[in-house]
């Protein structure tokens, strides 16, 4: 059992901090499940710790382990950002690609996320993204880091699962996605389209980049008129609005829809 | 400036405890947005708490509200489940309804919550349900008190919009849409059927009571079982799963969109 006092594991209860993660390029992932999407991307996992609990509970998961440190419950504690911790905990590379690769891909399907602070919708909108076949996940503007602890945990995994780019200036990630051959959807409560004629139109079959703005704010209006589109998702009812993270669910489900009758 | 000791004060403050409010049918509605949508349904505000510099901000709002007190900063804080306490909360009669009279005008679009025991997601399947002009929404099972601190600041005030009925049998609850001549489709992982099928098929076009399991253990067997259909919305990328409210989303989406093209 690792001394509460030993160095890596001083290191990794660092990176429950922000800047630790930057300066590091480190991250933890917490709880066996995403500790076992993790450990599937080679090269991924550097370090797990675990208490004698975890490792006897998830010994088959942690055969495959690069390198599993026992610590004590205490330690587990201190590495964990949840209520109830898990008693395993992964650090892990962080994996944001840049963009241009992506772009070069030609991919389908994006989300574009623009000042996203809320990190539990940030990581349901990576989940749902890769659920509907997205090929990658932008983070632009003043957005939530994405290796913050509630974000991976609200991902269940996806953050492994499709190409993550953060750091993006918002303007110039548009203008990427619209040279690339993507059409850029805007997303705002008074978008000049309602969802459902883009639908019955089919103009959901071509390759898209949805961009979704502020939980509180939305999106800014230099951003709005340089997408090809605002969008509004249909208010049947007396909400004033949706939930960004049912929005994004909508919309990217409409496109995945329409790509599948499209081909 | 009512003392920290006033006895309503410690009324209103013993509601964030589940078993007060069960006991009082009363519950606490947190910052300007909820209580202004609370104060515009008549006769369910009882009493409105603010602190000096909320009733200052708030005076437009304040003025339709029936009893206005003003209380202390500390004592805002004890009143308020949030980190950063607005100053302003209300106290409300609880608003659910019972099932025969929702069900005896003929509803078009429901959703049933068995066993959802997550507050931010519930919450977030009412606004959802709203925007998507569902008729009311049901609480069936071991599933999360409507009243919850979480739960109403998610539900973003559409708790007040639609009807909402609490404590069902999940089996009954089921049975009595189907009697009602809703169409019961139970959504799991594993479902018969999967969403894009029923909607070119224009199975969603019929008034639809969607039924929704818990976050982590899904639906019972038999309530698969006593549903006219179980469907899986589809997952085309590499997440297991969709996080419920996204799901819900898809699905109540789906039958709001369908219900509109075949009118």
């Amino acid at each position: 059992v690792l001394s509460d006092n030993n160095a890596r594991l001083a290191a990794a209860r660092g990176l429950t901090n922000p800047r630790a993660r930057r300066e590091t390029g480190r991250f933890l992932v917490e709880g066996a499940p995403a500790v076992a999407q993790a450990l599937r991307q080679p090269g991924v996992v550097q370090q797990v710790f675990a208490t004698a609990g975890a490792r006897y509970r998830h010994a088959d998961l942690l055969a495959g382990a690069p390198e599993v440190a026992e610590i004590s419950d205490r330690a587990a504690a201190g590495l964990s950002e949840t209520v109830h911790p898990q008693g395993l905990v992964a650090v892990c590379r962080a994996v944001d690609v840049p963009l241009e690769p992506v772009l070069e891909r030609r991919p389908r399907l994006l989300a574009v996320l623009v000042g996203a602070n809320d990190p539990g919708n940030a990581g349901t909108i990576l989940r749902t993204a890769d659920a509907a076949g997205a090929d990658a996940v932008l983070f632009a503007g003043d957005s939530v880091d994405v290796y913050n602890g509630k974000l991976v945990r609200a991902s269940a995994g996806s953050l492994f699962h499709l190409d993550l780019v953060t750091g993006l200036d918002p303007a110039a990630a548009i203008q990427a996605c619209r040279a690339a051959g993507l059409r850029t959807l805007a997303t705002t409560g008074a978008g000049a389209r309602q969802l459902d004629e883009l639908i019955d139109a089919g103009e959901l079959a071509v390759p898209t980049a949805w961009i979704f703005g502020n939980e509180a704010r939305g999106l800014p209006a230099d951003l709005l008129a340089a997408a090809d589109q605002t969008v509004r998702v249909p208010i049947y009812g007396k909400a004033e609005s949706l939930n960004l993270a049912a929005a994004a669910a909508v919309c990217l489900y409409g496109s995945a829809r329409a790509q599948r009758v499209g081909q």
